[in-house]
């Protein structure tokens, strides 16, 4: 049977981000789609560390300066000599084919239009290939899920560097899948197909649970596999899932030019620190060697700035952007970036901070 | 269509200042005003400040002292060489003929009534002269929202000198609006005048949304703004919406007469800290070397024993005051201030404070 | 109109101190003296310190010892050389002809069951002389609340002297009535009268609220009154509604004979400290010069457990008691008692803590 | 009239732990067995302990290590040189006939299967003989409560070691009954013999409440009961109930030759510390002389993962162990560890550690 799903294309009137994961609950699961719905927003068994990733906002405050000249904010920074107009990226996302019938390919139109950047993962329900075809040269990074078989990571990495991809992402927090109960209760399997996926002799995925996809992943991932990935791409990587101080630093010892601190937005090991509280620890060992990219429970522009003031220099949305690819597809994915933007421009004037680096330099109470 | 509000004026029996806000929801809520109250309480974000605010004065306690012979409690206190019956004054709060059709002027007649103060708002309903107008030389100061435009701010302020004025305010924390949703989905205009604006050749206000409002003032505010007010006024100026210690010495440095801790209740930055918890570190810095008036979230005569215990030498209240203003006019206003007054004098009795001094080398634990 | 209340005599079966407040509230409400079980039950504005004073318990715990020997619990102990079965007294309570006919006669004969302390307030609804005469040369002891009138003081003192009490306890802590909201919405006054006022010529109460009863008395107390009281007795003097360790210091040097660490059950300064919290400290500066009587918030055996290996020596029971006392009686009050003598032998065993004294050397974690 | 309960024998499905307390209560309660639930489910007075036991475990997190070439976890270990599969094992739980018509015999089995080790209680609803020949050889431990009688002490040990138990746990925690409000309540007397009692001229408990069980048993236990063990068994022996450091020192001192940190699930001293809060503590002052075996409050393998890495060799299952007893029998007890090792394979995998050593020496956050 076909799997439907949205088809709309319009921008999003947003009052906040939280309130979006209620409104496509309520349309996905009219169409039917209530086991996709749940794959996207639940997280691993008692989604704790989900929760704790947005609480732990609250355990830092930002004190707000006055009188110090600020005519307006400047949202625009880069990560590897790539102008962005907005330090707000997305976050690699599986099977974005489960929220709109156009995928990934609209999340990607979604994000040049807010000139900011789009990962594709390598479990996505588009290539690599229709990602890049769908913008016009605006920036994309690829998501790598490292395969137990080394011919399959080159052909994959190969067919990404063809596409045009800047940099790689080598997915180092799900060598299995977290134990994610709302798909055990719903026995979720993936309706469509990993395009990515189906082009070599692998499964595509589909009629396959998360966990058995994780498994037939690469389980030992060690520290050469980025100098690895690095030789076959030329291309810098960074290492995702980072929320220890000694990985970070063996990672970076190791050949990696970004590390990406994240969680997986609370999908893999519950019981874990929130990942904004990992964070400062992080920024100090790395000491701004390479960039680092932040994850996981953002849901507002203070978020984003409190994560810049903590050691943050990209901060990656995952499950809202989704919301907005499936409200409006592209223009609801932009629809979705412009809002934080607005609420970080907001916090960024009345915190005092005119732009990233010096959103970067506040210290935070 | 002309904006119906409360014509009431009577003196309010109050059992506590928290129980006012839903009185004043129904009966606005029952006129047709329901975004006028939800701009009056509402506040940015999340609302996260806005509850700290209340909540952070039960992370410090008062340890009452007996046997230490208090017959009674004196309330007088006062400011800038003005007398003033008790330490609890008013905040300046925009607008105020939203609740009320006297507005600014029955404000100020219950301020005097309690023997304390009253400031108008750039933003008021009534002008300058006509808030002065309104009593017999009871002591009022001048909030101004400056202007891009300095001839306009020369103008207002050479009015405010004229109404005779005793300080101004300098309102630093809202150089933009803050985010706030409920105004953001009742789609808030302000269906009255500020005819402090409307005898210049700006607008006054009606039919715009509070971000408009702001975002209409000046943006770049400089600590030298402080000295050119003084310049043009020849008043003490206080700067409002301090949360840092820094900037409360780089404001003194630049001439400051007085530091008004405040986070514009919880209105402009969610995400910030509660007002009482950096109140501590300002006063440390402050040294005593100019007055400190503190306001956002006090709800309590506890509260504004704790504020005057951390350092603060006047503890103004914004929201309950204008809920008074809804339900009784001039003497619903002073039947704020005197509960207030009430909760104080019990407070200070039994924790064994005498008078405004005592309480303010009362050490909390 | 008469006032109408229980006559029950009969022990009661207790699961647990907490779940008697409900069963009484309906008995009380259903005779019509809602405000007399407000009066009883309720405390100063928001009612935060009333329920710090019982979760403060939960900020330590008991390490349970094992293989230590134990065979059985003894509760034995004493205060000024009278020996008493329990640790657990009776908090002197105002108008006990509230919850009962028999009032503080009663409550009286249930201490004396259950062979512990009885204190009669100057507030009772009973003479000190009836309280006296109810039981057999029980121990009881007085508690003063002062009055301007010093003549009015001696009468009253000498009363209490000729009765036969064994100590006189000054209370320190409400020389005005707490904020009680639950009072102030039911315009409470006093249905029946102060026995111990009558006999002079002040008012016996009727008609009077509490706020009014504790402004007729003396404000301005100080630390020569101990000294006073104990000329015109001969009796030590415990001074109650101690919570700073300055205080407890001075009452000492001043001449108390003990200490009574109280905040009056939450009924009088909101905001303050949660009594538990505060017993360490104070105990740090008696030293075990004088005895320590404890009160608020104790509903457990295990918080019984908790203040005596804090510090206390005598740990006292207010509304429980009252409770007991409406629900039964004398009988009822010696139910109290017993139950909390069950769970506290428990606690003992459990601990690995023989006697009281091993109780008090109990370090808490 | 005879007790029925559940005679299921078929694997239990499960999402989790905590959700199978429903599910027996429903079965429990529509079989008539509401109070024998509430023994085996309810905890001491307040329950906070019990609370606090899983509660605790989210004071601590454990930070995912990455790019460890980690392929899969082994969960292998021993105890005593007995190889066990896996470090989850039973806790000895009286009465287990209330939970299942074959008690103890089908726990026994459901161990055997999941290569983990059992033991069974004093006041089991089978004979120590029965559960050993239940299983083929698997290994038993037998838990004792030692009564006041040494000949029946030393009958009973005797008929252990003949049955073949590998180590003798001494209950040291339980010289007096937890005061169990639900039993309490409930009136709650055993339905159904403890058999290793009846066999000697004692009660076998029917008809007695749990209260009156413990009160027969031994209350002053001492430190050389351990040797006095030691001597009649040549077994080794572990402490069961210590929660203080010292305790535990002492009973190694003693002689103990295994260390187990309880408090009886919150089922006895109630106000005292999380067991997983004290473990730390314990484990740094038995310095690795002899194992330590952790319970209470565990319910996710994530917590069976953080108990090891804070100084345990062997985890416990209580309660969870009972409902799958009483869902699917021998099967449905194993259901419970398979789960519980799913949850810890994963958490294993994804925080970085291959093997139970790897575990132990992680360092929690």
């Amino acid at each position: 049977m076909t799997y439907l799903t949205s088809t709309d294309e319009h921008a999003v009137e947003i009052v906040n981000l939280k309130s979006l994961e209620a409104l496509v609950k309520e349309r996905m699961v009219a169409q039917g789609n209530r086991g996709a719905f749940g794959y996207l927003r639940g997280a691993a068994e008692d989604e704790w560390t989900l929760r704790e990733n947005t609480e732990s906002f609250n355990r830092k405050t930002i004190v707000p300066r006055v009188l110090r000249g600020i005519d307006s904010a400047d949202l625009s920074t880069s990560i590897f000599g790539i102008p962005l107009k907005t330090p707000i990226i997305q976050a690699p996302v599986a099977a974005q084919g489960l929220a709109h019938m156009e995928g990934e390919v609209d999340t990607a139109k979604g994000m040049e239009k807010v000139g900011s950047l789009f990962s594709i993962s390598t479990y996505g329900s588009t290539t690599v290939e229709e990602a890049a075809e769908a913008v016009n040269g605006a920036p994309q990074f690829f998501q790598l899920y490292m395969s137990k078989d080394d011919e399959f990571n080159q052909y994959l990495l190969n067919k990404a560097v063809k596409a045009g991809v800047k940099a790689i992402i080598l997915t180092a927090d799900s060598t299995l899948g977290g134990y994610r109960e709302e798909d055990v209760v719903s026995k979720f399997q993936f309706p469509i197909p990993m395009k990515n996926l189906e082009s070599y002799s692998v499964t595509d995925g589909v009629g396959k649970g998360i966990f058995e996809i994780f498994g037939a992943a690469k389980q030992g991932l060690v520290l050469d596999d980025i100098q690895k990935i690095k030789n076959w791409t030329n291309l810098p990587v960074l290492v995702k899932g980072i929320q220890s101080p000694i990985d970070a630093l063996e990672a970076i010892t190791a050949g990696a030019d970004g590390i990406w601190v994240s969680n997986h937005g609370g999908r893999q090991l519950d019981g874990g620190p929130a990942s904004f509280d990992v964070l400062p620890a992080i920024a100090a060992v790395v000491k701004k060697r390479v960039p680092i990219v932040f994850d996981s429970g953002v849901r507002r522009g203070e978020h984003v700035f409190k994560a810049l003031a903590s050691g943050a220099d990209l901060v990656a949305i995952g499950r809202p952007i989704i919301w907005g690819l499936n409200l409006g597809g592209a223009d609801g994915v932009a629809s979705v970036v412009e809002h934080l933007n607005h609420e970080l421009s907001i916090t960024m004037q009345l915190a005092g901070a005119k732009d990233i680096e010096s959103v970067k330099t506040t210290e935070l109470l």
